[in-house]
């Protein structure tokens, strides 16, 4: 019996299963250090104890996305081991904070299943959720990838897809217990400006640029137990280049996108996103973000903004698609969020 | 008066005498979560404080090649500063977890000498513990280096060689106490493979691979607070290129081997090893595993396995040696040690 | 109205005013472990809480260096975003230990301004003071920056210059409370070399060398939120290198500097410094010391030491400045510092 995990093919998805993900973690304060240590991340409720409780919490969670990246990591090898291409997100929201101390786990349902005309190839959707100790639900989001048939001549299954709104309505995002901006410090945080400056349509350039190196990137995927061979190994690809994680462009442009949006504290929802092209080391990733909504929401002080965040590396800022509709070559990315911030 | 450290030469080595080793260092949940930002290392009774009580143990300890890794870095600047070659381990065990929260240091025993027929370089055999804050042995091994002399004229020591068997048995490995393998949830843990179903002979090619970079293996060799020049200086070696730590190659491989021996949970003994070629930076590390033996212990549910991990920077999975007997040129690691598993 | 950051220019600073650094952080554990995988930092005091009791301490507090890089990379955004060189440091002064769980933040005020003689640049002197979540000072010293103008037709400020002494007087400096070396394990502590053992005018060559990398200065200057531009984006100097933030030179130095002075475990004043060339991914750091002055303290066993602190890219130990006066091309770091070692 071979022992090693080789993946799961589209044949081996049904629609109504659930998958439990392998290796729960506890996470501390080291992986917020690293969390620091690998992006420019500033947001100060994630930086700051005193900051935190300030805002109505016990004390700073971590980081968002370190919880978006560790349950995303549990997924690999049951989800994307032979996958083709990450194809989006849809329906993400964050439930709860993390906090230090807290053991995570991934577990994700099969809801949605289609081959492809070619017969090679099928789409695989899942909602995955992340759990904690206490068995809460602290993220979950629906995921869909492209994943490679074992047997072209195995049977095409019912096509199901689900239903998956644009976005989700600012009253679907979950706001942190206790969290109370009437008392917010701008001066601490960084920046004035407030929720009620910015305008939908407004566009912001994040101006920095980081240039991305083969051992950052590769730590980073490790940190969150993503085992992809595609970003370690220089014989897993044709040309010899590792391809840089999505997420950590994610992370990276999120970060960034503090100069301009340091009181965007909060990242309460994922619309979607699209991986545009792929990034490799030596990449200078740049940011830039437009503001596609705002809503008030029931906790004090706190506005919710939907936010448009574009990774790039080089080109004009602003510039999303040529005249063919398609990203443009330097387009990494194109995540759709809803984030929290001060009234 | 030099202040700074020569480092000592084989004429400086009594048999008999007891060498305590500087820094001693507290180590806690940051080191950990280093330790699996550096390797892929995913096994779960290392990973959640939850699967490790489920395990029998208050929580989840430090990995226990962070153990080997930080009682090893403190015995360089006294044993292997002006080594030639790490020629072997063996008989070692590893006695009591090590809690976040713990201070290590190290003592190394001189147990044995030998002058090469070259009268230039000797042999040194020690005997290295590492003790807690509680001075409880928390591992100990044997190494045994080729160091140069300082004066070539120095007359000789006597010869003593000690006696190390091949291999330690399974009834001389320590059990943490209160290790209990009866309820263990081989889902959470990634494989559903048990000590059973392994055979004595039986191969396994753990098929993933790791490119290594300089900035990597200098952050985990410098964490160790291992200082040996050859590992951090270009200017140290004729070739400009920096030796990457052995014990680097050892943990990359031992966390490549989660696929295929995920359930291999603790490593218990080490039996033996050898740094078969060097390896440095751009190297793809892979492994494969050969299980040599099998015995019960006294724990319940709990097996011992005893495994040769091999490493290699490519070539054909399970080659080891030429037909000259020699280690092939892409071997890098040749390590012999038992693991504790579920029946 | 721009969102983003363009940094304060030349005219936007007034004499007397106190500026507030944004983004409060929280240091624990984590972010020592990450100390000891950047920089070969074997300092025992720093390693481990049991060494640290037996001087006194309740345990072992942060690295002093650590301390120094996050209350100056909370600066950057407000004082050095737009500055052409960073020109000196004076009167500097660790004022209490930070420990794991503190929250620091940084303040500014500016206490000197001069434009130079070609209009377009003018030199800003700040006394920034770090500060924990108690509100007591943790470290103050003063920088001064060379800063852009704006507008080259601003007029320019009444010139006010502080009075810098060259150096702290011994008893300037803050020692810990409790800390008392008569009990000082000088075998624990790695070196024989006490107070006592050095003389005036000693030189000391720390012997190793680090070559670095770019994924390592830029994750340690990530790790202190120091964001400017020039370490991180290879577009932002015209040869495309990334200039390495002079701290890490300052903490690969002072590492280096165990090797010969491990003894000397507290950093306590900082009388001046330069960087006196730029530093760069694949220079290999090298460091020596020089003994400038020698004191008695009021607390038990301790005695103050005045040292130079060099770092080199290579060239001869010992070599300074050449016969123009001017630093050698070799010199990265000349740092005139104070520290607590044991009588």
């Amino acid at each position: 019996m071979a022992k090693t995990n080789a993946g799961r093919f589209f044949e081996d998805y049904t629609v109504g299963e659930t998958i439990h993900h392998a290796v729960p973690r506890t996470v501390k304060m080291g992986e917020r250090a690293l969390y620091h240590m690998l992006y420019p991340a500033r947001h100060a409720l994630y930086s700051s104890d005193q900051f935190a409780q300030s805002c109505g919490l016990p004390f700073s969670p971590l980081d968002d996305m370190i919880a978006f990246h560790i349950v995303f990591g549990k997924t690999v090898p049951d989800v994307s081991l032979n996958a083709v291409a990450n194809l989006g997100y849809a329906q993400g929201r964050w439930l709860a904070p993390v906090w230090p101390g807290d053991t995570l786990r991934s577990q994700s349902e099969v809801i949605g299943l289609k081959q492809n005309s070619n017969g090679r190839t099928g789409v695989v959707y899942v909602r995955t959720t992340g759990l904690n100790q206490h068995d809460e639900a602290v993220l979950e989001y629906v995921r869909w990838v492209m994943v490679r048939k074992r047997n072209v001549d195995a049977p095409a299954p019912e096509t199901v897809v689900p239903d998956l709104p644009d976005a989700l309505s600012a009253d679907q995002l979950s706001i942190p217990k206790g969290l109370d901006f009437t008392n917010y410090d701008f001066t601490l945080a960084g920046e004035p400006h407030r929720w009620a400056d910015y305008e939908i349509g407004e566009k912001i350039d994040h101006v920095d640029g980081v240039t991305v190196e083969e051992a950052e990137h590769m730590m980073a995927t490790r940190l969150w137990q993503n085992t992809a061979k595609v970003h370690f190994d220089t014989s897993a690809r044709p040309d010899g280049s590792r391809l840089i994680y999505g997420g950590h462009v994610i992370s990276m442009a999120r970060a960034l996108s503090f100069n301009g949006l340091a009181n965007a504290q909060i990242v309460a929802g994922l619309n979607g996103g699209a991986h545009a092209n792929p990034c490799l080391s030596g990449d200078t990733i740049r940011a830039w973000s437009e503001v596609l909504d705002k809503a008030e929401t029931s906790a004090p002080g706190v506005g919710a903004i939907r936010l448009r965040l574009v990774a790039t590396k080089g080109g004009d800022a602003f510039a999303l698609r040529g005249e063919d509709g398609k990203y443009l070559p330097e387009v990494l990315l194109d995540l759709d969020y809803w984030a929290l911030m001060p009234l």
